[in-house]
C-alpha cells in the first residue's frame, strides 16, 4: 500500500539551540521510501545520522534566535508481512536471540520489574504468543481510558496501570511493560498512522514473537485507533525517551505539530492479520 | 467472648529517648476491659493520654540509656454487633455524617485519589454496601500475595495495587484506599487478633456503612487470617501512620515483639456476620 | 487589624451532587468574625458542621442539575500574637503535648518519613526553634521555583523536593514535611491572604514551637507572598487533603473562584515578628 | 597495571532455567585480557554473544534442575588514558557525537527528566567539564550515606536524591541522572574494582567529556571506594538494568557471589588524573 506522509513543525527559538529530530520514515525492506523532501526555514543544513542498531534517522539543526520551521514529506510503500495470528507463538528465554534480551529490561517509562506479579496473574493463563499479547492489548483497551491531558511527559506504565487513563504513548508503554514482565521482548514504535483521527504522531509497540518464518517483531496498537497495516514507522526504542520527534537543547518553544498521512481511498477494512515490517528474505 | 491478650516489648536505648506506645486495648461499650496491667522495666511512670476523637490510648515513656521492657496484659470481653451482611447498605455522600468525611480523604499510605478510575471500573458494578466492601476484600485476597518481607514501612496502597504482594498492613491499606475511592469512609484498625498464626499485632480496616440500626463502622480483614469477631481493637486511624504500636523519638533499637491472645477453647467457626464494635444504645 | 474577605464560587452541576465547602473564616479568640453572610443561588440550605478538633467550618449543599453559585463575605478582626522570633524555641519529643504528636506523622502530601536524612543533613545544624523553621522556609524559597502549572493535585513534598517547582500548596507541603522530619509538629493552613497578588485562596503552614508564653502554632509562608499577620484562617489539617475549599461528590464542574480580601490602606510593612493565632489567655 | 580477577557464582535451580551472565571482562584496546578461563559445574556449554554497540560479553546457560556453579578468572592489563582533569572540558549539545545522545535520555533508574531543576540550581554554576562532574560526585559523596540494605533493586536516582542513602549502584545512578540533567552524556559501568573492601562487583559511571585528544568517556566513582585506574570493566549500559551480572529466566536461587581482584602489591596512591579506557589511536 502507498502512503503520502508529512509534517510541519514550527519553533520560536529564544537563544541559539540544537534541535534534534526523529521524524523521517525509516528505510526498511518492507517500507520503501519512494521519494522524500525536507525543507528548513531558514534553509539550514542539518547533520543527519542513522542509528545502526535501530535504523532511526536523526537530524540535528543548530538554530539561531528567531523562527524555525521544518517541513517533511515522503511517499512510502508498505509491504508488511501479514500472517495468521494463530501461527505466531512465543519464545522461551533460552531460545530468544541474544540481541532481543535488552528489550526485556525495564526502562524509564516501562517498569516491567514492578509489574511481574500483576502480569503473571492477569496474563499467565493466556495462550502464549500472539494471543497473549493481544490479550494484553485487549485488557489495556478495556481498562484504560483514552483521555487527552490525563497524563504528561513523566507518566509511566507504573502510573497508568493504576490511574487507568492516558494517550497512545501511555497505552504503548503499558503494553511494553506487561510484555516484558511476561518475558516477551517489546519495544516502542513512533509512526505516521493511517486513518488516525485527528492526525498526529502516533505511538504503538512491537513484540518479538515466533512466527511461521521465524522470530519477528509484530505490531500492536492497544488504542485500536489504527490498523497495524497502516503504520509508517519513524523510530523504535525502549520507550518514548528514545524516540522523541524533537528534542530541544537550548531555549525554544514549539507550536502544535501539523502531521498528515494519505493512503488508499478505498474502504479497506482494518486487518486482523499479525503484521510485521521485518526484512524480506 | 472473653479474651486474654498481652505483649512484651523490649528495647535497647542508646541515648535518652521518648517512646510512645499505642498497644493497650481500647475501652469501648462493646469491648470491655475487665482487668489489665502494665509493667515497665525499669519501673518508669508513663504519661498516658486518650485521644478524644479516636479513643486511642497513648503512653509516653522517657527512657534513659540501657534496656527497657514493657509488659502489658488485659482481660477483655467482646460483645460485637453481629448483623446480616445483606442488611448493610451504603450511604450517599449527601447522607454521610460530616464526621466521617475525613475518612474519605487520601492519606500517606492510602492514595485513594490515584485509584478512583481503577476502583470504579473494578467495583462500580457491585452491589452497594457490605457486599461491595466484601468484593473489594475478595479481590485483594485473590490478587495480592501475602509475603513477609515483600513490602516495607514505606510501601503504600499505590505500590501494592500494582506489585501485588505484602502483609496485613498492606492489605488493609489497599482495602481502605479502594473503599475511599468508591466514596465509602474507611479507616485503619490495629488489633490483637484471635487465632492469628503466628501471633503478632494485626492490621485490618473498618468501613462506614448503613446497617439495620443506622451508620456503623464494620470490620473487614482482607487477609482472611482472622474472624472479625475475634479482633480486640487497639487503635484506629487514617492509616498505619496513625497507629504505630511504638514510635521512637531518639535512638533506640527493638527486639521482635512478643504478642499473644487467648480466646475460647471451643471450635467456634469464623463468623460470616457483619461485625462492628459500635456503641450499644 | 480589620479585613473584609469574600469569595464567589460557581458550578455547573450535571447530575445531583453533594458539594462540601470549607471556605468560611474560622472563629478564633484572635480572629473575630464581626459579621458574615453566605448566599447560595439557588437559595438552598446547607448542613453546617464545625469540626471539634480543628474548628474548621464545613458546609454541605445537596444540589440538583443546573447552575449553582455560592457567595461568602465576612468582616474579620485579627489580633495575632506577635512575638520575638529569637524567643521561640523548640520542644523535645518528650515535652510535646500529646495532642500535637499526630502532626509529626507522615501524610498524603507530606511524606516526612522519606525526608528524614535530607532534613537532618540540611537543617540539623540550625538553631532550634523559630530559626530552624525559618531556615527551612528560606531553603524552600531559595530552591523551589514558584510556577503555576508546574504541579498538580497529586504533587507531593517528595516530588517537590526534587523537581523544585510548584505553587503555594506545594511550598506549604514541603515546609510541613521538613518540619515533621526534624521532629517539629506542623500542619497545613488554608487562608485568605492580605496583599496576595493575584488574589486567590492561599496555603501556608504552622509549626508548633515553644514561645514565651508556652507552646503555640506559629505561621510560616515559604512563598514570601504574604505577611503572617495578614492571614485570615479558613482551615487547618495535616495537608491539603484535609482542607479542600470545595469537594465535589457527584458530577459538577467549576469556574475559576473569585476571592478577595481588603485590609488597612496604610503601607504597613510585612511583619518580622513570630505570629500566631493561638487563644488569648 | 596488571590484575587477576575472578568470581564464583553458585545457584540452586528449581526448574529448568536460562541464566544470562555478564561477568567477563570487556576486551578493549586499553584493557587487554592476557588469559581467562570459564568453568561451569556441571560442564555445560554456554551461548556467548558480544553486544556490538557496547562490547558487553553475554553468556547464556540453559540449566536443568539441581546445583549450578560458574567460575571465572582472568588476567588483565589496564593501560588507561590518564589526563589532567583541568584539560577536560564539556561539549555543547550541538557538538556531541550523535552516538552519545541516547546517553542523555532518562532511563529506568536515572530519571534525569525529573532532576533538571535541581541539577541546574546545584551544579549550573560549576566549571564545565571534568570539574562539574567531579562536583556532582563530591555532592553525592557528601550528601548520600553509603548504607548496605538502605536500598533495593527498585531504588532509583529519584529516590536516592531525596532519601540520601544507598550503595554503589545508587551512587552511580544518581551521578548519571545528574550528568544527563546537565546535558552531559553518562552511562553505567559494572566492574571488578581493585582495593574495594569487601570485594564485590562494583558500579561506577562514565561521563562523555571533551579531553585533550577529543571526546572520551571518563570514569567516576562517587563512592570514593576505589581509584578510577583500578577498574576492570565488565559492562556498560544506560543503568543497572542493562548490566546485571546474572539474569535468571526461570526458577533459581543464588548464593552470595564470590568476587576477587588482585593488583600490584605496591602502595600506589589513588590517582587524581582523569581516567578513561577509550581506544588507543
Amino acid at each position: 500500500m502507498e502512503f503520502a506522509i508529512g509534517c510541519s513543525l514550527a519553533y520560536t527559538v529564544n537563544s541559539p539551540s540544537a534541535l534534534v529530530f526523529n521524524l523521517e520514515a525509516a528505510s526498511l525492506p518492507r517500507q520503501i521510501i519512494r521519494s522524500e523532501s525536507l525543507t528548513a526555514h531558514p534553509p539550514l543544513q542539518p547533520e543527519s545520522f542513522t542509528v545502526p542498531e535501530t535504523g532511526n534517522r536523526m537530524l540535528r539543526y543548530v538554530v539561531g534566535r528567531g523562527s524555525f520551521r521544518l517541513d517533511y514529506r515522503a511517499d512510502v510503500t508498505l509491504d508488511p508481512l501479514m500472517e495468521d495470528p494463530a501461527a505466531v507463538g512465543e519464545f522461551q528465554a533460552q531460545d530468544l536471540p541474544m540481541t532481543t534480551l535488552p528489550h526485556l529490561y525495564a526502562s524509564r517509562y516501562c517498569q516491567s520489574d514492578k509489574l511481574s506479579r500483576f502480569a503473571t496473574r492477569q496474563f499467565g493463563g493466556e495462550q502464549p504468543g500472539y494471543q497473549r499479547v493481544a490479550a494484553i492489548c485487549n485488557w489495556i483497551y478495556g481498562n484504560v481510558d483514552y483521555i487527552s491531558g490525563a497524563s504528561d511527559a513523566m507518566t509511566s506504565a507504573f502510573d497508568t496501570v493504576t490511574q487507568r487513563a492516558g494517550v497512545c504513548r501511555d497505552f504503548a508503554h503499558l503494553g511494553i511493560a506487561l510484555c516484558r514482565a511476561m518475558g516477551i521482548p517489546a519495544r516502542y514504535v513512533s509512526a505516521y498512522a493511517w486513518r488516525l483521527s485527528p492526525p498526529d504522531f502516533h505511538a504503538v509497540f512491537e513484540a518479538y514473537l515466533d512466527g511461521p518464518a521465524g522470530g519477528a517483531w509484530y505490531l500492536f496498537d492497544p488504542t485500536r485507533m489504527t490498523g497495524a497495516d497502516g503504520l509508517v514507522r519513524i523510530g523504535i526504542g525502549r520507550d518514548a525517551a528514545d524516540v522523541a520527534f524533537c528534542s530541544i537543547y537550548g531555549d525554544a518553544g514549539s507550536g502544535a505539530p501539523q502531521v498528515w498521512i494519505d493512503g488508499p481511498d478505498t474502504t479497506i477494512p482494518v486487518t486482523t492479520a499479525a503484521v510485521s515490517l521485518q526484512a524480506l528474505e
